[in-house]
């Protein structure tokens, strides 16, 4: 056991020589302590104490010249933000959890494909040390430059194209909408319509692959509707399906905004929810409980999604590799479906 | 007249000397030219063709060391960023007016006064060039630490405490006030009540000043309650006033999302709006045009607000004073009062 020289600042890499494990095992010790060990943990806590290493993250910055910050960089449309209380509850897990560790965050907004140059000139120049990268498509420009610039990155949602080499963290898609989708079965709904999200995201790509799979011999591709994740888009959708449709018993929609949109079509077409049709969504986001009828929803752990992310941005931050980590949805029961 | 020397990159100093006006003058012209009399604008666009001074902010950012952004500071609650509109249609406003030159917003929330060593650090390591501050308080710690650090600041709101020592982008409060009472007075209204905002904030203090002083004789002390701009202190309000004078027929709220409470407790008490009782709000937030009736209210020139903040900002950073602003409001007339 090699005790690293009293003359410099232990670090990260001090604590994992003298504890004998791997770095990323003491970044995971320090940011909370999950997928470890009970031995690496004890082995950990004493090299802390050996080497003498602080985890003051502001005491670090000072000594590192590290910004001491993170960002938060939503590449969606501004108003997304106001209207999907979705970036609301990560954005409030976010900030609690770098607030925990006296790190400050700060929210970037990348709207329109003009502001990249800026954003990522921010961003590379050290004005953050690392991104919580919140956007739903795939192949994002940004996270392309993010990443050959060396720039910690964590996403959320799976990966997708470039993703492959980033962490994320997100819900298992498929598994959720199968879980929806058998909910509505189980109720006795057989026309069973799903609105789902655009195809270069997670949501709209695999909550239909999981739909269609739980629905087998009964899919039928004209109940399909594919748009963007606002209430005009499911108000649209649904007043499309009903036309082409007119039997159909109930509707998945992929998110609770989108739910709400198709909510009103059916209203605005005479028809009762659920009584004449079942309204299902995603996200319970909030929205899911104040909506008339309150609304039948997948629950993603948004606190947790968004606190693990910070715990993985960390780790990178550290030179951890960081592992992507997949979270359960519930399956939450109200009065729409 | 004195041309720079070629070596070194022409500043704004050097044009304002070529142009023999103000160093507050060029930034005035660069920035849009309000407030410049035609002969120092002309001078000013000679003096800048002379020295070859180029506005490119990035090109300035790189040459310079600025960070090339700007901060949004909200410190409010983070929930009233998305519970209150008109925090959106600033930061929109924000956004674009800085986009337009090429700069980044950067979005910082101190939400409670533990975060606020945290944002001063940030703010104070450089990794923004100033500071928009949003916040209605008076004295507000953050405003004294930023300034007495030299960060370039200005404020929403009127001076108020520190405030003084900033400019400023703010509406005349006292006489929106008294156009919307007289609005009421007009239509008939005789016991009229005010909900108006905390006393540490301009609008709580001078939208009363106008409303007492527009009242002159008919103003009754016991038709005025105080409380934070939020929809539940609305509703909290107004339950009081008509426990306290069951005979008002009208209400003016300091905030739309106030009188929004203030609907709410009047249908409970089985008052019809406006049959019953009028209600105005004040912001014309976006809420006021869907609320139920339409809300008769005055607007602020939310987009013009930000984008003249950023503008004294840029000046600011600049090297020149800032001129504190004052904006008009418009009345909107609705349905509800």
């Amino acid at each position: 056991m090699v005790l690293p020289s009293e003359r410099r600042r232990p670090t990260i890499r001090d604590v994992a020589e003298v504890a004998g494990v791997s770095h990323g095992t003491v970044s995971r010790v320090i940011n909370g302590g999950r997928w470890v060990s009970e031995a690496s943990r004890i082995a950990v806590e004493a090299a802390i104490q050996a080497t003498g290493y602080t985890v003051s993250h502001a005491a670090r910055a000072l000594a590192t010249g590290r910004a001491n910050s993170v960002a938060f960089l939503l590449t969606e449309p501004q108003h997304l933000l106001f209207a999907d209380p979705t970036f609301a509850l990560l954005l409030r897990g976010a900030t609690e959890a770098l607030a925990a560790r006296d790190m400050t965050l700060v929210l970037l907004i990348a709207e329109h494909p003009s502001q990249y140059a800026n954003i990522e000139r921010y961003v590379r120049a050290g004005h953050v040390d690392g991104v919580l990268l919140i956007s739903s498509h795939e192949s994002n420009p940004l996270l392309a430059a993010l990443t050959s610039a060396g720039v910690p990155t964590v996403c959320s949602g799976v990966p997708l194209g470039d993703r492959a080499h980033v962490p994320t963290v997100s819900v298992d898609e498929e598994a959720s909408a199968r879980a929806m989708t058998r909910h509505l079965l189980n109720r006795g709904y057989e026309r069973i319509a799903i609105i789902t999200g655009p195809d270069d995201t997670p949501g709209g790509r695999y909550r239909l692959v999981g739909f269609r799979d739980e629905m087998g011999e009964r899919f039928d591709s004209a109940l399909v509707e594919q748009d963007v994740y606002s209430s005009d888009a499911g108000e649209a959708a649904m007043t499309r399906l009903l036309q082409r449709a007119p039997d159909i018993d109930a509707v998945f929609a992929a998110s609770d905004v989108m739910a709400v949109g198709a909510i009103a079509a059916l209203r605005k077409a005479g028809r009762r929810v659920p009584d004449d049709v079942a309204v299902a969504g995603f996200d319970d986001s909030g929205l899911a409980a104040t909506t008339d009828p309150p609304l039948t929803t997948m629950r993603q752990p948004w606190t947790e999604i968004s606190r693990r992310m910070v715990e993985v941005l960390l780790e990178v931050i550290d030179g951890g590799a960081g592992e992507s980590i997949v979270l359960p949805t519930t399956l939450v029961p109200r009065a729409s479906a």
